[in-house]
């Protein structure tokens, strides 16, 4: 296995078995491989994490892009797709979700910047809040449609997106439902609050 | 100074400074007291943590069954009480949020169970969704609100009350607002979103 093979099947493991969860030793346990040459290539898990989470944001930052700029649809049209697009993200993804607050402390932790890039995932969320702000603002000012507060309203849509897949041991636990039969009625629910507080005027 | 004058003062320090960013060792210097005692007396971090948040849960719960089961104001009346004690906690413990996430992994690291006590804490919160459900279906009933999926609106109000302040790194670096500035503004906006939710029949 050469190391990009080997970067596939770690990601494909982390995915599988959630941040928290896996461990590089189990995985080199699991895969017979050393150690050593696994820590050698790829560093720990915050290394990982990033790269996968970079990966995802970038993959996701391209389709939103496409989507939010589309002038064949309509702003509501555009967010209905763009809902729709991140919840099958998340599906896919689903635990990787709730390390996401580790950033904030990788971050710090980290003290060679080359090893984990944190920088490059807040600037992608950052290219796509402010993207979003401006594509709100301007239908705003058009009179196409009203939403107000729009920087909340933004708050809003990534509270609800991202909060109960940080803490699924809030739904497992304390509403006894698991993810999976939360996350289909969720996933309407949010969709049902988020689209109507777009008031479309022409 | 004895266990509680210390415990209190040493409560105060990790308010003031933040869980992640406040140490025993940081305490045990500026306080010039031994950190083998701070040990033996307080265990850890993790341990502190559950303490503080099970004290704050407690308070909260009294007042919010106070509230909740008060029959001489509507339901309406009810949750926007509740919503305003809830963010008034919050704002004066605004530095313990960022921190929630790890309940889950302090259960998972904790071997000895009466270190650190999460399952406390996640009994408060349960207790407190529970009774929320409880109420909300009973008024329901009786015909006098309508409220479109109670659970999923407990959650909307989880998120939208939580999320925010347990990633502050987003809002400090990605919409470039300060967390008090962004507090005030959030606090309004949560209310009229989820308020407006209740629909009153009679």
């Amino acid at each position: 296995m050469n190391k990009d093979e080997l970067y596939k099947d770690l990601e494909q493991y982390f995915l599988e078995k959630g941040i928290s969860e896996g461990s590089f030793k189990e995985f080199s346990e699991q895969r017979k491989i050393s150690r050593t040459s696994l820590n050698y290539y790829f560093k720990n898990k915050d290394y990982i994490y990033t790269k996968i989470l970079s990966k995802i944001l970038k993959d996701f930052e391209k389709k939103f892009f496409a989507i939010i700029n589309n002038e064949k649809l309509s702003y509501y049209e555009r967010i209905d797709v763009i809902l729709d697009m991140y919840f099958n993200i998340t599906k896919k993804n689903i635990k990787l979700y709730p390390y996401i607050q580790h950033l904030n402390e990788i971050e710090k932790k980290v003290k060679n910047k080359k090893d984990v890039n944190t920088d490059e995932v807040i600037e992608i969320i950052k290219k796509i809040c402010d993207n979003f702000i401006d594509i709100t603002n301007k239908e705003i000012q058009n009179g196409s449609i009203n939403i107000n507060y729009p920087k909340n309203y933004l708050f809003l849509i990534i509270s609800t997106c991202l909060f109960p897949f940080t803490t699924p041991y809030i739904i497992e636990s304390v509403i006894n439902m698991s993810m999976e039969e939360f996350y289909e009625k969720h996933y309407e629910y949010m969709k049902y609050i988020l689209l109507k507080e777009i008031e479309i005027l022409k």
